[in-house]
């Protein structure tokens, strides 16, 4: 399959895990996020939307958001799932893969962190504030579900990984990406530790891609 | 069903119209996000993220995140079909839904405007402008997809209505709500318009909720 991501894109991070646990091989085309390569006229033409992830899988057409993304790979390689059987579980599981894909993260992307200095003046230090908050905003609302229900496993979801484990690891990474240190979430750093110990996730690591900066 | 929600949320719009196209009949309580009654105490043990919409299938469990009930209700009362049947198909509703439940809808939710207004200062004109930027990136995003792929129809895919139809009609409401007037979107007008002379749609409408505000 052909991705197109970028090191430091936590949505590309999700994709890029799927695609491990699945044992599909791929090849990514880096765009870069922090030149503004996405609304290059090539890369439009990839997806309008001027987002990442995208995916083509064969003929194509072109895929688009890690979401569906997620879905179609589980469609189509069902092998491990990443789903439980049962309707109400994926609902929780699909519910916490959306309280970090759809309520946390969109919310510290390049184009809104942009949207903030650009139009609205906000400082360097009240958008770093503005991306820690968010994310320790979905963090905690994991938590809560993760503390008290009684599907939590030693994954999110029973004792295998599934889209939430994805989503929540990606969101992990990004609260150390912006310096954000949430604390008494021991659930979500369990379950986020024990992921990264495993090679689809650890490989996936926007610290491992290429383009990223030098490891201490 | 018992469903969560109120007039105005666009998310528990989705909710509402997939409900009415499924024929499922439901009970709504309203929890007002202007007056903060969702951070009370009895809709935290319903809800622990404290956002709308939930919803209860029988005996529970609660079911949360507005993406992730659409599909649960989808799988749980497939008839008449909010999907295609196709992987390829089913990706790209998937992600035109996912344009608006997670890349623009979020953005300019209640717990949003708040932020901006108490913790960075930004005034009630800035931040009706805000709303009405994330608004249009998305119907224009999803415009550009509608454009110019052949699986466009009378609705968003095809010629039966979807998830993604769903989407796309939460947000060009939201967007007369908010003020917005998106220009050079032909696609997305006609199929709005088209979905919302549809009772389904229609009487899902914030407007047409109790507690709205009485229309000229």
């Amino acid at each position: 399959m052909q991705l197109w991501g970028f090191w430091r894109s936590l949505a590309t991070f999700r994709v890029r895990i799927a695609l491990n646990l699945k044992g599909i091989s791929f090849e990514e085309t880096s765009i870069d996020l922090i030149a503004g390569v996405q609304r290059s006229e090539s890369y439009r033409a990839v997806n309008p939307q001027m987002v990442l992830p995208a995916l083509v899988d064969g003929e194509g057409p072109v895929l688009f958001q890690s979401l569906a993304i997620l879905e179609y790979l589980e469609e189509t390689r069902p092998e491990p799932p990443l789903l439980p059987t049962d309707a109400r579980g994926r609902a929780r599981v699909r519910g916490l893969a959306a309280i970090v894909a759809a309520d946390s993260h969109p919310l510290i992307v390049p184009r809104v962190r942009e949207y903030l200095d650009a139009e609205l003046g906000i400082a360097e230090e009240a958008r770093a504030r503005w991306c820690r908050h968010w994310i320790e905003a979905g963090l905690t609302a994991i938590e809560s579900h993760l503390a008290t229900e009684p599907e939590t496993g030693r994954y999110c979801h029973g004792d295998t990984a599934t889209i939430a484990d994805i989503c929540l690891v990606s969101l992990t990474v990004g609260a150390n990406l912006f310096g954000a240190r949430p604390e008494n979430l021991p659930h979500v750093t369990r379950i986020a530790e024990s992921c990264l110990a495993e090679a689809a996730f650890a490989d996936a690591h926007p610290l491992r891609q290429a383009g990223a900066p030098p490891q201490a």
